[in-house]
């Protein structure tokens, strides 16, 4: 952030706002923020009891009031990041503005459509910004490394994920044909989500084969699905492994700045330089 | 492909249609991949729903048409391949030409055994030409990254497989003996159905042991199970990480011979001396 | 522990005492602890078994004479403990003094409580003294090891667990808007037990998507939950196979000054001092 | 084996029924090893197809001579190997002979106790041999690797199965606390039984927790088991990784003979001699 350049756009009074809703630097900043995040924990909490037949019959008004309490404050909240903010367009088009849009919107919705209040827990992804408030650094550069791990081994995923899809829905389809609507495999796309179920061992029970022949390609697939899941967790430590080995190069070349040289390095891979 | 060689054999237009139907580089070449990607997945789609009985009831006529539409498409395609190729028989034979065929026979054999056109889900083998098509060469090398490290443990795999299968076939005779047919486990087959579902910890739940005793060898072929998943895992993880370092040395210093410079460097980082 | 110090204030019998119960060098000592492990896994056995409804109806009273014969030997081997001791009130605050305090309190408080018996499981976690009785220093050890290669992990983990219950709960309240009671996600807080159940893996199927589009939602957290399970199992191997390598390399050469020599090299790799 | 020794224990026709029976490198050795792998997988499937109610009613009889031709086979097999063996002793305290002792007791067992039959299934550890047969010396190679993997990593996987029992018996007991016999969790030991079904994500659904506490405590123990998981894949993996390295070493020192150098080391790091 460009604060010079805030600076000759907001006023003093914005100025203030903005440090206290915005940053975690000041006393100020920090107790909206924490304030913040228990509100939105809270907020999180009342809409799950209100789902609670027995807890909404006796306690319905006072959640009722609460849920409605949190959103305008929640959306008095977005206002006030808009106001103090010197670019509100910015902010309103960035992830965190859009989470904080979106976490307001459903109270709103369910006066038209009952029932989506529910979507409120998005709200949650509200919850990442814990790290800048508790001055969890570390945190985040750990939550960096794991994005990171996961970025570099996205190729190998997309295809393994691509080979996961084909085989479920062949496999779903050659059971819908062996094991029929009789038992339990009604159609297609119903055999793909029993094949997914048992191909990811989570294996419900709520479909399951009854033909010997079936029970024989189920024990195929469950086999499969056992062993395929080494696959990603091979393709994720390998990169976690790599990412270890790599931190642990750090010197840079005192004639071409470059880095990335190996612990046992004695001359500059890049321009011959002696270390 | 030896390219010169077919110009000899094959006549200008179907030189022109092995351009279109077999390769992606000319626009043509690359519109007809895209529509036959498409045109898979449509085909699929509609044999999907034909097998959902409440939109069959409704669309019945329309999806059938669809269906012999694209298969008729998908046999002309198979057909013109057939007469640009130079080689046919080599097509024929090769994996591509054999999806290619079982891809379109179903429909045809649903004339005779009715449930049969469900089987044309094996036409989505016929995606993996998408890699091809959207030239995906580094997905390409990643896959192959994956195939060889699968490759390499093989062996291992192998023998991990047949131990594997010793225990759930001991167990599952086990077990018949133990818990018996009152309480579910029918026969061995079926005994054995269930300690795979077990040591792969799918679980269905539709056979379960109900004798303590039964219960007690239940729980151990689950601790076996839910420990051994760590040695395919060991295997392909360690594959992946010997992939990953063997990628980095390759080449030798031509003034002291030492090895195991990256792939970026440019000077030797025991003596400086220019690679 | 101060040894010297503890001899001016406990008297001679007090510190025999004290050798026998704390400590396991001497015959006497050992035995107590043998002793005492035999003691804490049969009063956890007969606990057990006074819990299936068949035995306590023929075996019930001599259960009960058992069950507080045990409770009342650990209540005065606790006092002895207590006695025996320089500072009782540091062993009183101590892990292992406030797991041998909880052990015995679940006897007497059923007393008040009937059924707060089977709380004395607890007392299982006395068996940590295994590792110091049987002398298995290495494997206290490889303990040591796994807690510190948890421990190293830690900030990743939590991490993980963060993103993984942010997911739970969005997913679950999805799942509660989609089905509905109808289907058995009858309030929020159930359906994200229903996520915890599904995204682990575990999916016991006492509640189980039926609508199309929540089947289609439990396959996507099914698959992703397949796949994160590489997260922490990356997170942890690469810990491991980084302290693996950390217990090769300490010392190095005095006359060269190289390192990475293994543990049991007498002479340098490199020039071949003695080491 | 001492050949030598042997030549002058057995006579002539017995040492040739000894090649025939005990190795592999003739071809009657070779076609007796085939003849008897084929012979173990027709009397497994044998018992297995006797446990089929409706085979069994059709085919009882043929079945029933098939088991006895196989079961009298063997044991004339078995009193050759003794015959033709230097040692009997020696080989029938050995694995293979007591597996082989084993392998045809249950038919003669069969007689007193019906049902015992079906322990037959435990022949199939006689196919172990399949790896010399086919000398796939290669695989008994990544078998052993395999094995020593397991071995070396013995003690922590002691640790990590230690820590596992006392988590399920601590869950198992306070479910039993808090869900009661009404909702499955009839006593402590089913409880346990409960525990692990969870922990291991097997999740049978036969026993599922109905109390929001029980859930609770269920999602808890979920979510540890889901990511403990982590812990013997992390042990063997870094063990399969290690040993992947230390494959690298081969050389011998040519002074003291030891072995286990590293590639870089120019000097045995034992007694200091050049390499």
């Amino acid at each position: 952030m460009d604060k010079g350049k805030k600076k000759h756009i907001l006023s003093p009074h914005r100025l203030k706002l903005h440090e206290i809703i915005f940053e975690a630097d000041t006393p100020f900043g920090k107790l909206f923020d924490v304030v913040l995040l228990i509100s939105i924990i809270a907020s999180v909490g009342v809409v799950m009891l209100e789902s609670v037949a027995s807890i909404k019959a006796e306690y319905g008004n006072i959640l009722f009031i609460a849920e409605w309490s949190f959103t305008i404050l929640f959306s008095l909240e977005y206002l006030l990041r808009l106001y103090s903010i010197g670019h509100p367009t910015l902010y309103a088009r960035s992830f965190y503005g859009i989470v904080d849009l979106v976490s307001i919107l459903p109270t709103f919705l369910s006066l038209v459509f009952p029932g989506s209040q529910y979507f409120i827990t998005i709200r949650l992804l509200r919850m990442l910004r814990v790290f800048r408030v508790l001055k969890f650094v570390q945190y985040l550069g750990e939550a960096n490394q794991l994005a990171e791990a996961m970025k570099a081994s996205r190729k190998k995923i997309l295809v393994f994920l691509l080979a996961v899809l084909i085989i479920v829905v062949i496999v779903g389809s050659l059971m819908y044909v062996i094991e029929g609507e009789e038992n339990g495999f009604k159609n297609i796309p119903q055999s793909i989500y029993w094949a997914i179920v048992t191909l990811t061992t989570v294996g419900y029970g709520d479909i399951s084969p009854q033909t010997p022949i079936g029970q024989i390609l189920a024990s195929m697939i469950m086999i499969v699905g056992y062993g395929i899941i080494a696959v990603p967790t091979g393709i994720v430590t390998a990169e976690f492994t790599k990412s270890k080995n790599e931190k642990i190069s750090t010197q840079a070349c005192p004639s071409c700045a470059s880095e990335g040289h190996d612990h046992d390095a004695k001359h500059c891979k890049h321009c011959g330089e002696e270390l």
